[in-house]
């Protein structure tokens, strides 16, 4: 099978791989002439063009796109509008908003399938988690790659019609966030309580066998081991939460309660600034207690 | 009526102030001279030990104690335990534990009235709200000076047995975070939402009539006209927390559910550190996405 | 002054009554016949449309609608569309999201006042809370009536720009969610602990000197008045949601932290039904722990 | 080595067995004679009460106590108390709380190793996760019996001091609350959101590289398969919530802001009844806005 790959970042990169080391050919293009030298070595046809990208594939097109969600997805989109039919398939493998890959995927001629993506730089071994949605013969033909590129073939699967895949994915991050904010606190327990604790070697033993093990946790155990129990230098500032966001907005429209998503949301932003409510709790516990307001040093 | 008041600190000192103008006779004891000094000042006849108080009391003894809680109220209480017998009263107007409050009651020869008290500073001239746990009798005996400290006879009210007082007072503040903390959000909200508002303009509209209004929105208004809408160098470290942590220890034993009161309770102690729990997510973001890990400055 | 007042349900009949009680003249109009007649009993010059309470006004038109948020007012403001210009003015005083209270603004040829009404049923009386957003002389030029309909001159205000009125609206409403709750928490405890209690009598004393008095507790003085302690048969499935909603919405896109306002919103909805989530949580425990799973009856 | 277990419940059965088939001696008692009995069947030397297993013992006894937590623990030491000393070992591995076995490692004259055991029923195969306190001599004398009980070597650790072992064990379980509700939520915004998905198909398909995935994902996906994507007759109460409980009541005391832990542990708690709280907010929409108040049905 023949597949061309638009965008060679870490993410594109990792896909052009695991698809060659199956056995498939790659045509490869990057707007970086670096990132498309790196997949000619790797053994990918290198493109300079998405014209050339699409010249260099067979009658029968299948095209995966891994760049940044927003607008350089339509922007590869409006290239591949006039050269695309109803033969061709077009995966979009980025964390785009499922209401986009909706309007995408009726927009274009070709099929369209969404795929999230979940797994990080430990897929390039591991394999990947995809989250598909889109035709199911689309999904039917490019099994293959997704065989490729995902764990095996328990690691992908077709959740339905279009956004499902990225509705799905973004589902995962929003639990993703939750999960992160619950070992957070578990953890700040442990090296804020009682005990003088390794917390290597508390990751380490839950790791094995505790019915909290995770991939995550694996993850917290790699931490304190490079960072120290006391996590050393690493700031208390969180960035990210666009998919959280996501999550939070269409369980309001559907009218769904979240209270751990949102909250863990809500600490990534609270972690940005100070409080202004906080600012004002301070000051109102004067106007009704006389308690002494604690006022920022000059 | 003749009252002996135990603690002349700010609320005793008021609650001094406002029994006296109802024209009762008040004999006024602190470990502070200077604040038995101001009492007589006042028209109370001063006390230089808890010994001379009761002396100077006539047969029924009634004695408000505004210590603050905890060994303060048992040590009076141990002063106290040979001259008191079951025609006396003995009201503690602090904000003790509930559980100390019934084990007091039981332990005390005299009546034993637990009255939370609530108003603050402002109490001085609009009086306090008092909530009463203990015997029937002694609440009704004790009225006339209820009636003096509080707002008036709506003010105060006999809530049931022993502890039922302070169990109320101890709701009251949980409930107090949590409107504190709602205002605060919603005032942060505007202060760093769309429009450029005058904060105090909008607390005070919301006081002429709006569903929200209230005396602490009022305290709101007071500080935005003090302090700017921005709230100039107030700090977002806030201080407190014990009544609010017993609301919630207590819902845990009740298994209740109160996610507001946590939640603003909360809010106090992530206000006075930084959080090992947004630590690890900031790592964990390096973890799984190769996120850049935000590193404290030297 | 001269106003029109289209939409005449409970608010608008409001509204209508205070207008010209305050000695100005008003035509009314709404879709519902007895409703005119209501307006025209009450002294208001009735119209039978739209045209007819236009040719009604003289050349410096004041329309105040009172129709439900969403596409009543874009209805309302297409009629008006041919007959106005930049002199008149229309208010908007429903419950819209301010983002339509902004294009509204600028669709439309008249100054157009975006005005946020709190207050209820109650302000047939006292009056309401009025935030007004929209052009400064518009404003300047209604303060006779913004007098009349609120609570009187420090009851109304403009906020700022177009869009502001409602803005702060939706962020008054979204406190008073965390209000509710927040009180409704305070009394679930009370109501389900260690003492029996009379909550009116526990929400009668709060009201009188306590920090957390506000016109809410009183509302919840009043339901336990007339329904008891234990609420009899009010049931717990709680309506409403959509300002909450879009308060939260709106945090999300400022990445404020809005846990309080969330949470009381979550409340709602989680009333609404059965918690998926608590039924997983309930077969994830057979699957660690054999913990027996909990079915529903037949 | 020779091992003492008393306690031969589900999980006791299990350590009987691992300890067996790794070459080791065991001396069982329980006060159900039926469980001897099929200790016995297993291959370990059944005894009729704690003294007759002491007496089968060697002179440095090693006694693995699963016992339900609380008095049973308690009732176990009394029986033991005259004939242990400082040579011999009582291993905790039940759900104590902390404070408790820091109480009995201090009044026991035996070494006392609190250990927390997790893993659940799958622990048969695979081995537990242990998290053992107390004294470093006794932990490195019980190695083998703990790599037999664990998953191997690194499946159990000292965590440090008497109660460590409880201490995180008790963390660990409010770290699983939040889990299992961060994955409800997902799932319940899945099931009720706007595709029409195979929740155990999800599942398979995170489990299969995606970052969230864990062993309770596994659970996860167990329980979909075998219920169904909308979880049958499954009910939503959810039972337990002690260890969650201390663990919340730990961080108030330590101050430490638990958003999460708190918040699965409320839902809880929510899970079991109707919730005032909401009848209260039904009441006062009433109250302010004259919105219908639902009742129950007769």
């Amino acid at each position: 099978m023949q597949l061309g790959v638009i965008g060679l970042g870490r993410m594109g990169a990792i896909v052009v791989d695991r698809v060659l080391d199956a056995g498939h050919d790659v045509v490869a293009f990057d707007l970086d002439d670096d990132a498309v030298a790196a997949a000619a070595d790797a053994g990918a046809t290198p493109a300079d063009s998405i014209e050339d990208l699409v010249g260099k594939l067979g009658d029968e097109k299948r095209i995966w796109l891994m760049v940044p969600a927003g607008p350089a997805v339509d922007a590869a989109l409006d290239d591949l509008e006039d050269v695309l039919d109803a033969d061709d398939i077009v995966v979009d493998g980025g964390n785009s908003h499922f209401e986009d890959s909706v309007r995408r995927a009726e927009s274009t001629e070709a099929a369209y399938l969404d795929c999230g993506t979940s797994g990080g730089p430990a897929g390039a071994e591991l394999g990947f988690s995809l989250m598909i949605g889109g035709p199911e013969w689309a999904y039917d033909e490019l099994t293959p790659v997704f065989d490729a590129v995902a764990t095996g073939p328990a690691g992908h699967d077709r959740m339905g019609a279009a956004g499902s895949g990225h509705y799905v994915k973004m589902v995962h991050n929003g639990v993703e966030y939750a999960l992160m904010q619950a070992y957070g606190e578990g953890f700040e327990l442990l090296a804020e309580g009682r005990y003088d604790l390794d917390l290597e070697a508390v990751a380490r033993t839950w790791n094995n066998g505790a019915v909290i093990r995770s991939w995550l946790l694996e993850l917290c155990e790699e931490a304190f081991r490079e960072e120290g129990s006391d996590l050393g230098d690493v700031d208390d500032h969180v960035a990210g939460g666009s998919t959280g966001t996501w999550t939070v907005q269409e369980a309001l429209e559907q009218e769904i309660s979240l209270p751990l998503i949102y909250q863990a949301l809500a600490e990534r932003f609270a972690s940005r600034d100070e409080r202004f409510s906080r600012r004002l709790a301070n000051r109102l516990r004067y106007g009704f207690g006389r308690h002494e307001v604690a006022r920022k040093e000059e």
